[in-house]
């Protein structure tokens, strides 16, 4: 099968132009926020529904028919050539919810450069022999229930119906949070997607890391994505007054949870490649002249070895078991889910690495240590990812940076990569 | 002079009764909160006004005239005798704020055993030689601006103006919430009192300790109250991705927090009869999978030797420029107001004793860990407590707990210290 109507050549001036609408939007995306002056968007709130409004306005003005799920991304289908029978998909993805006072660029610049790709082919009115389809995912991060990739799980048929029972911190469980952004948690299976006429998943994301920028190109391929395991530790000793309890009676739960802080970073520190982090912490009561009675903290750990996290985890909880019993504190370790490594599938990605070629750059190839929706993706059909060079490697901070020149050379290889697996994909057996 | 209208003897039955009263008033105070099912009431929240509203008409039904101040205190007066021409007062005093989920006898117990030996000489129709007024405090703990004694600092007229841009979590200034509270802080300075009428000024307050406990008697005297230091401590690093950034590159604020945790318990550990204490922190932006940018902890710091504080607050101030050098942490260390250690009169306090051996109970003598009122009061008046019998030592928390018997006789030891203080009292100078 061949390419009806291929999409116009795109000179390098058009390429500029939609890299600069790419920017635009994200700027205006990042306006979308729970917090005026930084960007935070989590799962199930007005500012997330208030992005989806403008990304689907941006996917029909692009020639896309869209449609909301029920756990509410939001999915844009660009039809392949009329006169291609039964064609398969290709789908471009990303998320838009975000982390805690967020960058601008992580998760829009996926979705975002999926709508400028199809955008290209209505401009042109041109038509692949494969449809595409752009899907925007609400909830990649997962700062509102503590699990990541909430939003792909269920188009890759992984959801867990026992996590509809999770909380968030005001002890909204996901099933309400579901039911109130529109969607009916018991229809969730029906979003499952089949394997059979998808040809593969794609997104662009930054990089989130320096090798790019040390190497001075504007994109790579990723190889790989790593592993996590992750976990909430909670330690319970006694609140009491900071004036009147001797230090040698106290059960401060604080002191506890600040030994465990270091082993998280002596053990992160301990094996190349795996890094450890506890990013939040809560201490109750909380107040200045009262012992905390209560901590409770997360652990991400993140390598792509399984054995190697396997190991750091047995070693952490051998260290909580030792504090608590040190300290007279009560500890539980509640597992949350994580997610496999996920290499890149080899075919899907040698196209994304000539479409680099032809644009005469060298193939720089990466392994990501954060997790993205390709790694649930991949249940079901091939996926890969494409790198932009950030600057300094910051993420999930408000000093994302990205260039437009790097954005306009992502675009291209994009273009590019969507025609090639259109160019080559067979039709659904019918 | 002599008391004209003496109070009729209280008999055990009835100083049992009144004890039981004030349990019940302690557990209708408990629920005006800002949570429910636990104790939490901050300086001018609704919660605290509405239990104002319950101490006023309490204090107006024992026969007080109220009056309430520019930052909110309420003071009820029981007049002299009036044959008693220019006679002085005696204040009996307690603060009806809390901390957060907090127990339910610091601090009311105080106001409450004044309400009730004013509501004693009322229903036997008798009044003293000296005028009582009973002084509740709307802000002793000083959870919401991180700043003790505020209630008692205008009427000892230590109140600094300064105090007025301290500002809450939610950015609200002192200034405003006092004007939200109903008062005009520029006319705070009008609330001081002068020392000329005053006899001295009383708290009865739970020991917060477990030595009455141990030594099996129900109320002590305390001999003087320890002095603090406190302090805000942030660190600045940088946020970012838990997945991609190398644990060697990390400026992560919470391990810095964590080093500073251990290095506080460490140097509270470190000399007999210190403790020092981080109660409160704040891990920004508090996302699992995010590396924490920046932390806002407390230090609360307690010795009654001012050497042994300053030494051990330039030993965690080098203990913070080390962790800020090694992990590249900015880090910012604000004083908060503290207080220097007071002692008790010992006038005043021999009154106390006797009315304790009166009761056939032996004299214990303690020292208070923790600040009170009567820091502030010292500046202007005579200043002593007396402490009654908590279980196993525990305060700011929900397990406080006290007994009716020992309430019965923390009260006839008030009544009687009341009574003696006022018949040994001269009249104020004409």
């Amino acid at each position: 099968m061949t390419t009806k109507n291929a999409p116009s050549t795109t000179t390098a001036t058009t390429s500029q132009e939609r890299a600069a609408r790419i920017m635009e939007r994200c700027d205006r995306l990042a306006r979308e926020s729970a917090e005026a002056g930084k960007i935070t968007r989590l799962y199930g709130t007005p500012e997330l529904r208030a992005a989806r409004d403008l990304l689907d306005s941006w996917m029909r003005a692009a020639g896309m028919t869209t449609r909301t799920d029920q756990i509410g991304n939001l999915t844009g289908r660009y039809g392949a050539d009329p006169a291609v029978a039964n064609p398969k998909t290709l789908i471009i993805g990303g998320h838009w919810d975000s982390v805690r006072d967020a960058g601008r660029y992580d998760g829009t610049l996926g979705v975002l450069s999926g709508i400028a790709a199809v955008e290209g082919l209505h401009n042109a009115g041109a038509r692949l022999d494969a449809a595409i389809e752009v899907m925007a995912f609400a909830d990649e991060e997962g700062v509102r229930f503590h699990t990541a990739l909430l939003g792909s799980s269920p188009v890759a048929g992984g959801f867990d119906p026992a996590w509809l029972t999770m909380t968030d911190d005001a002890g909204i469980t996901l099933g309400e949070a579901i039911r109130a952004f529109g969607g009916d948690p018991e229809a969730i299976p029906g979003d499952a997607r089949g394997p059979d006429d998808l040809l593969g998943f794609i997104e662009v994301h930054i990089e989130q890391g320096p090798v790019l920028q040390e190497r001075d190109v504007p994109v790579g391929v990723v190889t790989g994505i790593t592993g996590s395991a992750r976990a909430e530790i909670v330690f319970s000793g006694m609140a009491g007054h900071a004036g009147t309890i001797p230090m040698s009676s106290r059960r401060d739960a604080l002191t506890g949870s600040a030994e465990f802080i270091l082993a998280v970073e002596r053990v992160g520190r301990s094996v190349e490649g795996l890094v450890a982090t506890v990013g939040k912490l809560d201490a109750e009561p909380g107040a200045s002249n009262v012992v905390a009675g209560r901590t409770a903290q997360t652990l991400d750990l993140r390598h792509p070895d399984p054995g190697v996290r396997d190991r750091a985890v047995a070693e952490l909880k051998a260290v909580v078991d030792e504090i608590g019993s040190r300290r007279s504190l009560e500890w539980t370790w509640h597992d949350s889910p994580c997610f496999a490594e996920t290499p890149s599938d080899p075919a899907l990605t040698g196209t994304l690495r000539e479409a680099i070629e032809h644009e005469g750059i060298p193939v720089v190839e990466l392994f990501s240590g954060a997790g993205h929706d390709a790694v649930t993706m991949a249940a079901i059909t091939p996926v890969t990812m494409l790198f932009v060079r950030c600057k300094d490697g910051i993420s999930h901070n408000p000093a994302e940076s990205i260039t437009v020149e790097d954005v306009a050379v992502a675009l291209a290889v994009l273009d590019r990569f969507a025609a090639s697996v259109a160019a080559t994909a067979p039709a659904v057996a019918s």
